[in-house]
């Protein structure tokens, strides 16, 4: 093929290309796919480059956290940072006199950080939760000893979930009995309302945890009337009763309001409805609910002034901030299982004696 | 005071110095203690620095992992990492013929990484493991869909714990039904050996945990002779039949041995005896039960031989490095809940309705 025919062929290529068809409309398409395999080979790369560094600053921090561990060894100190809160219980502790409608659901009482600080500082507290739940469960192991009951309430959207799965998540599921209280079943609604509570308290060295409460038998029970007045009213005092008689049993009670906006409500159940992903945690009746928005705080209200007793006493946290209020409960949990003083158990065995029989084997 | 006196001075200290005794003594015991001081000042300020390193580490790790979210959200692909494994469960999983004795519990089957690589696969499967989890809770919502039961067996010492720790603690308390199953109860004891397994199953939506199982009544009560032979190997088969029933109703059951060796235990129980604060995990009954390796071994056996089905197969760990045996059980369940392909439910409502609905509040 000769130079001329060469840039006649050019040219016709360049003719078709011009009108879309023939080969060069084939080509051109063929560019355009590899422009797109280029473009994506080039964000994958930049992807493992972006896991990479992933991964490097990943062992960096494993790397930082034992050189913390092996230093804190040799001083005989605890590795984990000191906390961030200076008894937190005491700023959230409901006292006679706490109007709920003062609160501002966005502060963050106690704490100076910010979202990122307050991540990494509830990543920090997870050892310590880990080991103090181990302590926990180690005491228990004889069937006696103290056990912490985690009781979580909250408007709906207010961020019990999360609670769960961002705090009660970092324990030993084996040594947690969680119970979240739904409509009451049929068997439930046959005995007295404290009676599937009764059977959800945790055993000694368990950390218990509700997801609701027997406060819903004060709280949408009275809201919607669903027992007559003369019935839910005499509950406050019922409830006291129970929870003394758990206090005896060895049980450490930490009872947590998980306090929203009704306008961060709006913006959760509006995110509830804009992601397909969250479709599953909306249901009609939620909208229904927030119309008795002021019927649900008169009815927190009594249940902070007629329960919040000495023995158990509520702790309100302002929750608009998610990070705020995980950070918060994780650090009143830590607050009360520190109060324990949990030592490991001694040996109920001869553990020279036991050395010898084990190397016998 | 003059030269003269004060060089006197110095001379009668150095004296004194030398005797032990006087002001001298009492200075050079305050220089000791300010050296004491100072090294420890000196070590605080290593802590101190130790822990700045930790915190910066930590923080890149979160930046790092957030670009590399940022980028997959950009692509819509996964932000999770290629898996560790390509396929782990069949390399685990128990066939025909399959001789428990052959194993070597210190392999790592499928896996090519380190202790330290191992740690970061795990760290990085958790992400996935509380998606996947989420998805299967959120199908279960309206009281259908599928359920996964993880089933943990293996000696003393195998590391069950250690799995509930590391990688079912990975996931949501709220959608975990965990069992515990101990020694039997009067209660228990009154009913069939299947009564408290049935109750223990998880329902639609639910990951199921069993710490040992409807198993030790064919082990523990084998080895023990607790019931006739003509009881207990009857239960093979009655295992099989509850099991194919559970699977009807949707349980996928994943069966994990963790496999240790008899050295492998005398160390962990070692450590045991060694360590104050792993003296509540040791009874003396776990040597007389070491005492009948062989015994648990055969019985084992029969297990794998008589309950590896088509339906709910068993996989066996090798587990006398922990970090393998937790990396495996995480992937073992990732790979089961890959396989269910689970979507976000769809909405059961109006979505559009339903904004409108929430904007008038």
């Amino acid at each position: 093929m000769g130079k001329d025919s060469k840039a006649k062929k050019k040219a016709k290529r360049a003719d078709q290309d011009q009108q879309g068809t023939g080969d060069g409309a084939v080509v051109s398409k063929a560019e355009e796919a590899a422009a797109k395999v280029r473009a994506r080979v080039k964000s994958a790369k930049k992807l493992a480059k972006a896991r990479k560094a992933e991964r490097a600053a990943a062992e960096a921090a494993l790397a930082a956290s034992s050189t913390v561990e092996d230093i804190a060894k040799q001083l005989g100190i605890p590795a984990a940072p000191p906390p961030p809160f200076e008894d937190l219980g005491s700023q959230l502790r409901v006292e006679r006199g706490f109007v709920l409608a003062d609160l501002d659901p966005r502060s963050t009482p106690g704490y100076s950080g910010d979202k990122r600080s307050a991540e990494l500082d509830l990543e920090a507290g997870r050892a310590e939760l880990s080991d103090l739940q181990e302590r926990l469960f180690a005491n228990g192991k004889d069937g006696e000893g103290p056990s912490v009951l985690l009781i979580v309430q909250g408007m709906d959207t207010s961020g019990k979930g999360g609670i769960m799965r961002h705090v009660v998540g970092a324990t030993d599921p084996g040594g947690v009995k969680y119970t979240a209280f739904k409509v009451p079943t049929a068997e439930e609604r046959a005995h007295d309302f404290l009676w599937r509570i009764e059977r959800a308290l945790p055993d000694p060295g368990q950390l218990g945890v509700f997801d609701r409460s027997q406060y819903e038998d004060v709280l949408v029970v009275r809201v919607h009337d669903l027992v007559p007045q003369a019935e839910w009213s005499k509950r406050y005092a019922q409830i006291n009763a129970f929870e003394r008689a758990a206090a005896r049993k060895g049980i450490v009670v930490v009872k947590v309001l998980l306090q929203i906006s009704s306008d961060e409500q709006r913006a959760r159940l509006g995110e509830r409805l804009d992601r397909p992903d969250k479709f599953y945690k909306f249901n009609p009746g939620d909208i229904d609910e927030r119309a008795r928005w002021s019927d649900y705080q008169e009815a927190y209200q009594a249940v902070l002034d007629k329960t919040s007793t000495k023995g158990a006493p509520w702790y309100v946290v302002p929750a608009d901030r998610k990070w705020y209020a995980r950070l918060a409960v994780q650090q009143l949990l830590l607050e009360h299982l520190r109060d324990l003083d949990l030592q490991w158990p001694e040996a109920t065995f001869d553990v020279e004696v036991e050395k010898e029989r084990l190397a016998e084997t």
